[in-house]
């Protein structure tokens, strides 16, 4: 259910009432207060509102981060996306999506959901300049949070050697989501000093086998792969590099009953693809099949291991935070989603950061594989 | 929708109207015919009436075969399923399943769906002996048909060189789908030399270190795995080798994008239930890791490969058959299923059968694959 006022305000901004009706019904929006500044998240797509879009109690509205779409035929999907057209190549940093915006005289962090993360709200302003926004209230910093400390992903980027960091990678117009040209944000980061994903320069079809080289050096770097935009940012496509693959079967194989399949065949298919562009056979193809089978099975070998000895499925998450009350917050925040978190140490930096220690419990992998290891027999 | 006759024999055979007029419906239930003789046959379970079961117009009922129990780690499993009792372990034989019945002097054979299958009732007397029916009329033959000419699968076990082999391993009674007890169905096969399944001997939990054993022995030789069942058939399990779900993968692979991710994903973590309750360490997990990551990889990269040069994804199909009118109704079957099949070869054996070649082709798997080779993008 929506209050009265955001009712009205959705209605001025343009969601037809019929529409708005129907997404309450099914929950597709949801009200939500962050430090008492309200605001709705929308689940699902709505006319101009994308999924995860959050319209704050001001009207500020912040649309939902487009899915940005992929292709695995590097050759043929540049060729077919850019036809002869340039478009730079910026680096994909592995992390997870945030949308920066001054609100009511606040910087706040959206994760993709539209949820205000209380964890990144409290760490963003470690690594961007509020005058940034002083100067520009009416765009929206947008940025991979990335590293070996994150609340949502167990792991970040090679370089990034403890803490996170904040990568931007576009920069957006509140209310229409209409992103700025990319070479106007490469100089307003160099200006603010916001630290940005590499930008490996521009390219065009005419320069495949150097983008190749590029996404092979960036792959034996551990690093997950490309953006390719054209100067205006109307044409984007993601290519990943076959390390981030195997790397994200590995990751995703430790909670394999978790997933589902199309986490892993999609992955499966996508170094098939790589593989089969680049030709890559002999010892180089056994080396890519082996690493593959391993990350498949060793984890989830691992896990049933683990559960046959009587513990849980789980990933360890490690956090710093100003205020041990901001992971107070963030585990609530898990915990409203459903998911069962378990704070297992708090650590005083002396630096003015405290470190989290929390576990993220997988009851339903755990329950799948105790059954399974107990000898359950099951018709498939 | 069903003939009145089929009506009102399946009211007298205990089916209640309105479940008979909900299986219609959906389609549930539907009525075919085989060289003038008229059945219905069941796409959905039904009271008492298995998904499979086939139903004459004499009135023969011959009930849909039960899905077998899985185990994956066997040792727990053989202990909760068969506790301190004695059972039979058989081979599992990779082929498909068919039921021999008699029905108005006709032998028949129905495959796992209910389809009277025009090859396999062709082939049928080539294994079994027809006098079985003249003592037995009531009982149903229950066994797997394997080997490399095969209409339904791409491979057979490694024993069955050439053509294919019926290979019995239930016997069953018409109407009520009881099992006759092991023992009888020993007797019988060896009686009407009809050929079963390898029967490795009476196990009990205490011998669980042989059972395992076996396993790996069956492993080693490229076979599918172990059947468990209690004397009086009550009680049945079923446990596959490691080699037999590395084998799955390899073949699904080729046709990676016509199978749903579960194809794939239980056989990967039946492989790691394996591996974990063994305790497979070092060397040898490593060789099942390579195996595993080959399987998967080789086949899908060749599938995109072929397709890139303009072929479809295709698999080769070799049967063996005494009339080629026979091998056309077999198209048609497949053809009426949905199945693009395109006959490519009919050779004349000069021993009273002929070989026909047949390619079954995946034009969505061909098509996707296609897109995305020319470098489509998607979002995922």
């Amino acid at each position: 259910m929506v209050s009265s006022g955001f009712r009205n305000l959705l209605l001025k901004l343009g969601l037809p009432e019929g529409r708005l009706e129907v997404l309450e019904g099914k929950g597709g929006i949801e009200e939500d207060t962050f430090e008492g500044i309200r605001y709705v998240r929308f689940r699902d797509s709505a006319r101009g509102f994308r999924r995860g879009t959050a319209v704050f109690e001001d009207g500020t509205v912040v649309l939902g981060f487009p899915h940005i779409k992929r292709i695995v035929q590097l050759k043929n999907g540049v060729k077919r996306i850019f036809k002869g057209k340039p478009f730079y190549v910026e680096e994909k940093v592995d992390g997870y999506n945030v949308r920066v915006v001054k609100v009511k005289g606040r910087i706040l962090a959206l994760t993709r959901g539209g949820f205000v993360c209380p964890f990144t709200t409290e760490r963003i302003l470690d690594f961007i300049n509020e005058e940034f926004f002083r100067d520009y209230p009416n765009l929206v910093l947008v940025g991979e949070m990335a590293g070996p400390e994150s609340p949502y992903l167990v792991e970040g980027p090679p370089y990034v050697k403890e803490d996170i960091q904040f990568f931007l990678f576009d920069i957006q117009e509140k209310g229409t989501g209409r992103s700025i040209p990319a070479e106007e944000r490469y100089k307003l980061a160099e200006e603010y000093g916001i630290p940005q994903v590499e930008v490996f320069g521009l390219y065009d079809r005419s320069r495949i086998d150097e983008l190749r080289e590029l996404v092979d050096k960036l792959s034996e770097e551990k690093r997950e792969g490309v953006v390719m935009k054209t100067p205006d940012m109307k044409r984007i496509a993601k290519y990943v590099t076959p390390y981030a693959n195997i790397n994200d079967i590995r990751i995703g194989s430790r909670i394999f009953f978790d997933l589902p399949g199309g986490y892993f065949m999609g992955r499966i298919s996508r170094l098939a693809f790589h593989i089969a562009e680049r030709r890559i056979r002999g010892e180089d193809f056994e080396n890519y099949a082996k690493a593959l089978g391993e990350a498949l099975l060793k984890p989830l070998v691992e896990s049933i291991e683990e559960v046959s000895q009587g513990h849980d499925v789980e990933e360890t998450f490690r956090v710093r935070v100003k205020n041990v009350s901001t992971a107070h917050r963030m585990v609530n925040h898990f915990e409203r989603l459903g998911l069962k978190i378990h704070i297992e140490d708090i650590e005083d930096l002396g630096n003015g950061y405290w470190r989290i220690t929390f576990k993220r419990l997988y009851p339903d992998a755990t329950r799948e594989i105790r059954e399974l290891w107990n000898g359950l027999a099951f018709v498939d």
